[in-house]
């Protein structure tokens, strides 16, 4: 069923803060198909994954009205965003599509778990409508974001046209480059790879040893042409659909012999 | 290959901090099997994820060395408690097996994103070796951890015997109950449902309104007798084997057709 765009109701939400350039990006797609409301978070949240604030009092600031609609602060991770969205701000109100992002840096494979702009794009499906996760390429926070903006709209488009089956939760990664850089959008699976680390270790001003968590993405599979990583590498927008049952099937009737006492 | 139990190093982690009752429990699974290595958080660190801590330095403290080993607190989430002792601590020495638990409280179905717990076994088998989280399906800081410490070192000892295929993440539910009202153990699929939320609504003592999450989970599938939600509601131990390709394949061909541009 196609709804007329100022029927619409679009949830907006990231994991680099309300302030983000980023943000201002998504709501920049989201308005062009209806009326938005933006939940993102009172600081930065980067790599807060699927992570919930359960133990600590929230607090939410409605920082500005605009035009397009309204922006909220809300000082939990990018998941309580969400909740606070679905479960609080717009309990009465059907949701027609979540944007999160647009993430200041790419999110393509495993890093599709520790981020929190997936995690809010994967809460977003639970709640029955299409979710599309955008990330850029590129951290810088003054990044361009006008190839994000164009391809968010044409892949936002195609997914309020109805025609892709629900539950629908987009992983999408833009690359660095002008959008006439670009050379089109793939569809990809997630690559397989993770993350070496590295601690930075130092003294702070009080002589006690602090660590800082720094790394690099380990590619198992360079050669492999159908994965997010090559598509970002060789200068396309990725696309991977996302699903959360994590249940390795492959591995049941093994498990089984090894394990089953019943 | 089997190696003398002597020889093994395990590292033992969980989601509710250094001190808490289950960590113990797991630490009594682990020692039955080789030297441990607890790097735990220094402070409670539930609903954490996969969160990794990006901007913030951390600290470590060696809080014992105690006969089984020795215990640390790590002032990150989950996930850096096993980045610091695979890529600092135990940097040059072969990691046998990492435990994540056991959590006060079960990780079943979609609670496996947002687990701390899990959050850390996934991370553990990311360094190669099998990993298991073991969560109790009781929050209560004083919980009996007999049946997770009589099942855990069951399961634990079926993956060190070498005869399931790595890479293994295993996320491993127990339910109330001493071990021989247990019923036995169920190799299952992680069960379909999510939660929904409900926010708490107060003033503080400032006078400023603050939201604190509550919530249920919904069962999607009730009937369905294979998923670990089903086990544990009749008595099993629940075993899910757990994989992070969230790729959805099966909506790869509609999406090629409405998306792609190449």
């Amino acid at each position: 069923m196609q709804r007329r765009d100022e029927e619409r109701l679009i949830l907006v939400t990231n994991d680099d803060g309300y302030g983000a350039k980023g943000l201002r990006a998504a709501i920049e797609v989201a308005r062009r198909f209806g009326r938005v409301v933006a939940v993102a978070p009172a600081e930065m949240q980067s790599g807060m994954s699927q992570a919930i604030t359960m133990f600590n009092p929230l607090y939410l600031k409605r920082v500005s009205e605009e035009e397009w609609g309204e922006l909220y602060a809300f000082t939990g991770t990018p998941v309580d965003c969400v909740k606070m969205a679905f479960d609080y701000l717009l309990r009465d109100r059907r949701v027609d599509l979540v944007i999160s992002g647009v993430n200041h840096g790419s999110n393509s494979a495993v890093n599709v778990l520790y981020s929190g702009t997936m995690g809010a794009a994967i809460e977003g499906s639970f709640y029955g409508c299409p979710a599309v996760g955008l990330s850029l390429a590129d951290h810088r926070p003054d990044a361009d974001f006008a190839a994000a903006v164009h391809y968010g709209e044409q892949i936002v488009r195609a997914v309020l046209d109805g025609q892709i089956e629900r539950p629908l939760c987009l992983n999408v990664n833009v690359p660095q480059g002008e959008p006439r850089e670009i050379r089109g959008i793939r569809v990809c699976r997630q690559n397989r790879g993770f993350w070496r680390e590295e601690f930075f270790r130092h003294e702070d001003p009080h002589g006690r040893t602090y660590f800082w968590l720094s790394g690099s993405f380990v590619n198992h599979e360079p050669e492999a042409t159908d994965t997010d990583e090559w598509a970002l590498a060789h200068g396309y927008v990725s696309v991977v659909p996302v699903q959360v049952d994590l249940t390795d099937y492959a591995r049941m009737t093994a498990l089984r012999r090894a394990l089953s006492t019943e």
